[in-house]
């Protein structure tokens, strides 16, 4: 976890709404719990790098003050009163609320245009009624409400989407209802002999494994949004965790699946895998609420693992890392975890290590020495993560074979410390992005899947869009990527980037993200690998799936939700 | 492959129709290639075995005589004109076929209930003509041609199919046209850095196979249909090869897709993953048809594997067998095949072994002597097949570490003698069910897939539902089981069956049939794990997705294909 800070007055007043709600959010203007903050004090190379990314000085800018939530001029519930009185019945009288800041909580996720819009008070359509059923029968009634009402209903889980999957649709003017899942949040069986778990869709992602690993199992699904995401969020968008090399994506894990829907539960009962017709589990995976809502998942669990070790590694370069992690891929190997990140990411890996931990100190400098001489030039320098989990002697077997792998191309280990570093912090990047935003500089990120032969290109077009984007708006932006979940036919690079805000901040995203988007789908690649489709990533959908699989998405959702009740707007208009 | 014998009257039939057609097909009246056939001269038990299963005396009984193709009353062909010269501008005179002999071989598939229709001359509707396309674009003319004339489209691969997908319904009128991808053959292209491969939908699997192997790739695909199914054809039922284990279903070989629809080509990307909406890709993964015709599919192929051997085991009983199959399975093992035979399965196979193979001889005999010693009751014995596949290392890690629980379960190794055979002998059992029908008794196959918890009770319960099926018709039957594509989550359990056929053979096969059926449904299984759902399981489709994901279906068909002019009546009604 990231370092606690003096709470801020936002802070406080989300601390309030927190009391109220029947569940807790995130910070209305930002990411993860209020009170929690990235600071850098005790990491000198941080400052330094991001002058020279982006050029601004954090020891000589101001954080802008936090918005305070009394400013934003929140539009009026709209619900009409029989609406009202339907959820209330369908709820119970507490789990039906109104409140601006219930109602601004579920408005959006948390991408970077979600901040910027809120923390601008830009809320032209806001749920009417934030509903909390408790069960899945209260999820069926609320649906059988929603659409006898023709009003809309968009589920919400964690709330960290960040592709644009919650937000109303501006045009809408029929009430909407935001169901939040966040009571369904339990572990309801174990089955210890076929390893799976039946687990209610509101779960976060601590929540389960707190109630499966003293029983000794885990999901083994760990999205970089772990903490604030749910079950059900993770089924609707198709997530991806880190250690997916073992535990497969979400679509792999989730066997069955209930989904409320108008009429009546879907019910796609949990098997290994069967042939009966076009998959009924692959549409709900992915649905972004437009098929219903999701209230329970009986998902593949694993018994927690004997061992679990990730170890660093270095590489001269990312052609080097790139092509070891494809001659791991393609073989018999089976690590938990493969992730490499370019030379740009590599460098703000080392900068924002503590001074005490990781790479820094004098242990560093010898080997960056050690480096040089061998002839390496250190601003090429790859660090790779690859994690080994199971019985010690398969741990061993595989960690000996990967490194023959990494040896042939020129790579070095170097121990578990990183290692170790990389797994207390990998959930903290969220907090990073909301302190620079606090000092005027967007940050995002971008994920895309492509097949091994056009990985590098993908690689260096990705980061040449988005240079060419910066140099349009006359802009000093960073733009850096790793290499995450492999497959056998290739794998997931993930950009992060960032640069600083002028006078349109939404206008200036939207040159950015388009560079890069467009980028994704030129070079074979897709507009998301684990983030999803909702309003932001629609405009490429029809690159990967063609004008035809388009029309077939829009035929599933008017045939069986003819009111389109359920999320509208969302994956496809 | 099994063995040669001469050529009968109906064999001399279908050699002279292969000539006239551009496609060469199955015999219009059995499986495989005409010529070929099951006899038991060389395998002395297996009469023995059969009088103790079904009854009947393979000395005695006499052979049926083969049908003789100009007894059938063939419906004559309702084409108008019209559509006939649509189609002929479509692919070219020479590939519009409306004879009698084409036409009855795409009217079914090979399912028992099949040929004991089609050699019956139960011919209520064949298709009206046949069509072969050369390529894509000539597909998606046929496509529209048929649309447009409002007549009904089958597609047509290998003809192996026993779930019904292939036939007209007999209530259809208006014209049909079976449309043969027999022509569309060819491996593209290779990619060898993304270990995929682009290849025509006709394709069948030796043709595959010979295409990549001397290129040092595989598809590592093996249903048991393989010799005489197409790349299409598994997608479209989503089919599963035996080393599945390793290589996945064909719904994770299969990456990308085209598919021509009416109004254009539906073009799937092909990604190692996306997070894209609902899947496109599994939609048409199981399709049968019902949304267009797949043209062509970017695959993910395998180096040739340095090493592959399939070794055998003895376990003492079923239950101590499957235990082994689930504990490889949920751990950090990864062979190619994991397979056991039930006791019945397993002398079944010993009673089908050649003299002078396999287990027969001295050395089983002093085998059985050793492990009676040992307190087994051979009549439990159950024989599983494990392979493993990739560099010596890992085959050598991998078999010791799949051992030691065979061990620990109470299995032996019995070498590598009886997995040779097997691997030369698994394509032959439709032979053998044909050789069986000469002789008055049905036989045939029905799988579903089930959690580990449930394994064992499917086991018996399909058993005891079969065995109460015989004794309602008054019948001597006979069913066994094997265990085959293991998940982390459960396992496919097969099963055989064969009974001698009395005066009702449809009538008596429904009663068997339903009763294997609705076993799967009551013990938490599938209607299909890996032949699709046609017709013959659609009445069990609502228990495993609901009336909800079947109407979610009927959607998806019924706005993608208004005039319900694609293979209509599949899957859905």
């Amino acid at each position: 976890m990231t370092d606690l800070v003096t709470p801020t007055a936002a802070d406080r007043e989300d601390a309030a709404a927190v009391r109220e709600s029947p569940v807790a959010h995130m910070k209305w203007w930002g990411w993860g719990v209020p009170g929690v903050a990235f600071h850098h004090e005790d990491k000198p190379g941080f400052a330094p790098f991001v002058k020279k990314a982006v050029g601004i000085d954090l020891h000589a800018v101001e954080p802008l003050v936090q918005p305070d939530f009394a400013d934003l001029a929140v539009p009026a519930s709209q619900a009409p009163e029989a609406l009202r009185e339907a959820l209330a019945l369908a709820v119970g009288a507490g789990g039906v609320r109104d409140d601006d800041l219930d109602r601004v909580v579920h408005t959006y996720g948390k991408s970077i245009r979600d901040l910027i819009r809120v923390r601008a008070g830009d809320l032209p359509r806001v749920p009417d009624l934030v509903v909390y059923p408790s069960d899945e029968d209260a999820v069926q009634r609320v649906v059988e409400a929603v659409v006898a009402a023709d009003a809309v209903l968009i589920p919400f889980g964690g709330g960290s989407n960040i592709a644009g999957s919650l937000e109303p649709d501006p045009a809408e003017r029929r009430p909407i209802v935001s169901v939040d899942l966040g009571r369904l949040d339990r572990v309801l069986s174990i089955d210890e002999q076929s390893s799976t778990a039946r687990i209610q869709a509101g779960a976060l992602g601590p929540s389960i494994e707190a109630q499966l690993n003293p029983r000794g199992w885990t999901i083994g699904h760990f999205p970089d949004s772990f903490t604030h995401s749910s079950l059900g969020g993770w089924i609707a968008t198709r997530s991806s965790g880190m250690q997916s090399d073992k535990y497969g994506d979400i679509a792999d894990i989730a066997r069955g699946m209930r989904v409320a829907r108008p009429g009546g539960l879907l019910d796609v009962r949990a098997v290994p895998s069967a042939s009966t017709g076009p998959s009924v589990r692959e549409m709900v995976l992915g649905s972004e609420g437009r098929l219903g809502v999701i209230t329970e998942a009986t998902v593949q669990v694993h018994r927690l693992p004997a061992k679990r070790v990730i170890h660093a590694y270095f590489f001269p370069n990312w052609r080097a890392a790139s092509k070891a992690m494809r001659q791991i891929a393609e073989g018999d190997l089976h690590p938990a975890i493969t992730r490499v990140s370019d030379s740009r990411e590599s460098g703000f890996s080392l900068a924002t290590s503590k001074e005490s931990k990781g790479f820094s100190g004098l242990a560093q400098k010898g080997l960056f020495a050690f480096l040089r001489k061998r002839g390496w030039n250190l601003d090429d320098l790859c660090l790779s993560f690859i994690g080994y989990e199971g019985e010690p002697a398969h741990v061993a077997a595989q960690r000996k074979a990967v490194e023959r792998i990494v040896k042939r191309n020129g790579g070095i280990g170097v121990g578990t410390g990183p290692g170790v570093l990389y797994d207390q912090k990998k959930f903290d990047t969220p907090y990073l992005r909301d302190f620079l935003l606090d000092r005027g500089t967007a940050g995002d990120v971008s994920e895309t899947s492509v097949p091994w032969s056009g990985l590098d290109a993908m690689h260096d077009g990705v980061i040449a869009a988005a240079e060419r984007a910066y140099a349009s708006l006359g802009r000093k932006g960073w733009i850096m990527s790793h290499l995450s979940h492999s497959y056998h036919s290739g794998a997931c690079l993930y950009f992060t980037f960032a640069y600083v805000m002028g006078d349109d901040p939404q206008g200036e995203y939207d040159v950015v993200k388009r560079a890069i988007q467009d980028a994704f789908i030129e070079l074979g690649g897709v507009p998301s690998h684990h983030h999803g489709i909702g309003v932001e990533h629609a405009a490429w959908l029809s690159d990967v799936v063609s004008d035809q699989g388009v029309a077939m998405l829009r035929g599933l959702f008017a045939a069986t939700d003819p009111g389109d009740n359920l999320n509208p707007a969302k994956i496809v208009r």
